[in-house]
């Protein structure tokens, strides 16, 4: 019987964020060096465009899929950064998000906290979250998959949040979402669930007014 | 009689963001310089956590006014860069947002379009946008001073940009609305104002949806 952590209080299950959180978006960088010997700068314009865009998005409610706004998102890191890159290499750039691998720990982990539900609460659109959980093969311990897309508006709004109670039938305070995104973070605690922040690169905290109960750098290292 | 702007149709006012638009946020780096060596750095990383944090506090429902926003930013920042400031620095990086001088061009630009009347709408809270209006001498030119503290959330929401024909009282499509930020140029847009974009960086378009009716590079080419 495990000893309860001292900062959670009792978890009745797990929501999880997807990208950077479950899923490794390393192989995304490998696929830049296709256009550019820098791929590193590439990826981090394009994951920060990316977020800028469901953020903007959602605030002007002009909601477009996560394919949608991440294609955008390629095209405007390419263009600011001077590279060239042909339709055919922007496919291939795209469909890196459809064959994520996921973190070593995470099938371990994932097994460790059953038998109580986990489940995916991302801002991937349902085809790439399919694919991403078919091709890691997780499918097998999660009972939902939730898509944003089903509210039509993105994280870190409170719609959004309430999609995982909804779905698990548990209330969000006896629910521990985890995620690697500091702002993902605050926002999920700013709802009301218990929060895990999984700090795999060591970030400082975002000055948003919310903090992580619990900070981890691995998923295995999660209270149960 | 100046010929009509072919992209735009008759103006009846314009609306001007703050930060960037009018006023010279340089100034700030070299605020920066007592307390790192690439006061640059800070200054971008500090403006980009500071609309992180608009676009984030908006999603979460936790509005906090711009002032505090920012000083969350800065703090931010610092951190992340690894640098140490003391609680005087941070005053006086933070004190320099009330001293900021407009671009030149600025005042006979406005003089120019006058006597249409003209309004700021910005993200600052009316504290910080009292003192820039006063210390850079615009306000002769200004019918309104409207900030987004009135309906506590930030750009890019839709509620924002209906103060400027609200307290104007002519309709957004009969006002030209007046951004370098690319992303407001978006929100503007997408609301209903005619818009100017000021691309005084000459900045790729943000992929947004949504495009200005003009582009220009200095407020001294806006069309009347």
């Amino acid at each position: 019987m495990p000893k309860p952590h001292p900062d959670v209080s009792r978890i009745r299950g797990y929501v999880f964020d997807a990208y950077g959180t479950l899923f490794d978006v390393h192989s995304v960088i490998e696929a830049g060096r296709e256009i550019t010997s820098d791929p590193a700068s590439l990826s981090a314009l394009w994951r920060q465009k990316q977020l800028e865009y469901t953020w903007l998005r959602s605030l002007m409610r002009r909601y477009e899929d996560f394919w949608s706004v991440t294609e955008a998102a390629l095209r405007h890191a390419v263009r600011r950064l001077a590279l060239r890159a042909d339709e055919a290499q922007i496919r291939r750039l795209m469909d890196a998000y459809l064959r994520l691998a996921c973190f070593p720990e995470v099938p371990g982990a994932l097994e460790r906290l059953a038998p109580r539900p986990l489940a995916i609460l991302s801002n991937g659109s349902p085809r790439m979250l399919d694919a991403v959980v078919t091709s890691s093969g997780l499918g097998r311990h999660l009972q939902h998959v939730l898509s944003v897309d089903a509210v039509k508006t993105y994280k870190p709004s409170p719609e959004v949040y309430a999609l995982g109670p909804q779905a698990m039938g548990i209330p969000a305070g006896e629910l521990l979402f985890v995620s690697s995104n500091a702002w993902d973070v605050a926002g999920a605690k700013a709802f009301g669930y218990q929060v895990a922040w999984c700090n795999r690169a060591g970030a400082p905290e975002e000055e948003l007014g919310a903090r992580a109960d619990v900070v981890v750098s691995r998923l295995d290292e999660l209270p149960l």
